[in-house]
């Protein structure tokens, strides 16, 4: 396992589980873009501050499904910066519980300029070095 | 029955649904927005255009419950324009299947201007005008 | 203000808010519904264990909105029980913001039998019990 | 371009948009479960009907986005059964505005017997034979 993973902890809420009592398949994707925010707070950073003239689109994300997750169950996700580009960033993600696998997923997101369109751009040395703690 | 009411036909949505098998609660607010957007664009406007200065905060919802939805349920939003004044427009909103009401709900709707900081402005002419065909 | 509310500390996350940058007046209500949870599982309870054959219908759900919540702000929603009868509960909150009020809600739910058609009956003693200390 | 594939059109909704002004990439996997939903539909099926023993989780999705959806937007979802095994069905989607990809996904699910404890069945003659004319 590698030691620069990032651990978010986390409970299933009511509204994220469907009639068949366990958390809806697409909520696993904001679970782990949630642990991608903490991260880069983690890093003291943040990936919208307000007003900024960087984005950061997803151009890539999976999840492979497991076992199930239900109400109130208490998880954990596991994220990892799996490879950064000059442009893009990999993460890698497991999600657990009571140390069973649930899920595993990947995301990969663009660093892009919003104005005047949107086109990628390198991503800044500062969030790089930053991140750089958590690769 | 108030003959300038807005009618949206709707099909429920398998992730609108809870353990419970009927549509959480919260998403009848998204319902009567839903509405409102499609009673504006009926009107030739749009409520949120690009780069528009203008924007339109919820100042007040809610919504009473009579009856249940489920999954792949077609229902009919019936919504109309309660009140408008100088700055802000009142919604009443009834959600019926098989003309059976479902819920009802109300909200109230600000005009801002968004820059430099957020504050209540009149409600611009031509939209008054375009809206009042709805009232 | 009273002594026996219920406090449930969040942060705001990037799904949650829309393009004017703030949250989207719909996850207020989940927001409420989460602190609702919170404060059951404070009183050793859950609204939903597994094979119940009670539910917590909502019945009807409002709220006002004087300020604006915004990507990773971190925010309090105070919860308490402003009444419980013997079919029903109503719960009133307040969300706040560094105690600068963001939002008012109210939320009255039942208690129901779901089989073999839902119908409001007794909320069980045990519950009462359990609630009241919190009430 | 497969002749047997099904066409789902829809309109960008307020809710699913995010702070940059384009639809939440997690949107894209309930665009898909639409389709797929509304594909069992035209075969004369309900994926989840009432008390039914049969559930269909999904086992793996995904999705490359290689263009944003704005508000209002008009897009078509275009979805087709790739493969179907004895136990599962692999579906391919692309999401297109004015015939430019905006995204593609894929997303397998798993024919399930609920009760006593959750595991995988063989897909149903009926639903096979019905699902054939979309394949």
């Amino acid at each position: 396992m590698p030691t620069n993973e990032f651990i978010l902890r986390r409970r299933v809420q009511f509204y994220e589980t469907d009639p068949a009592g366990i958390v809806h398949f697409s909520w696993f994707f904001r679970y782990m873009e949630e642990a991608e925010h903490a991260l880069w707070r983690d890093a003291g950073l943040s990936i919208h501050p307000p007003d900024s003239e960087l984005g950061w689109p997803r151009v890539a994300a999976s999840f492979e499904y497991q076992r199930a997750l239900r109400f109130e169950d208490e998880f954990v996700i596991h994220l990892r910066i799996a490879n950064m580009s000059q442009k893009t960033i990999r993460y890698e993600c497991t999600v657990k519980k009571d140390d069973q696998p649930i899920a595993t997923g990947t995301m990969t997101v663009a660093c892009v300029r919003k104005k005047p369109t949107m086109r990628a751009v390198e991503i800044p040395d500062e969030i790089v070095k930053r991140l750089r703690a958590h690769e």
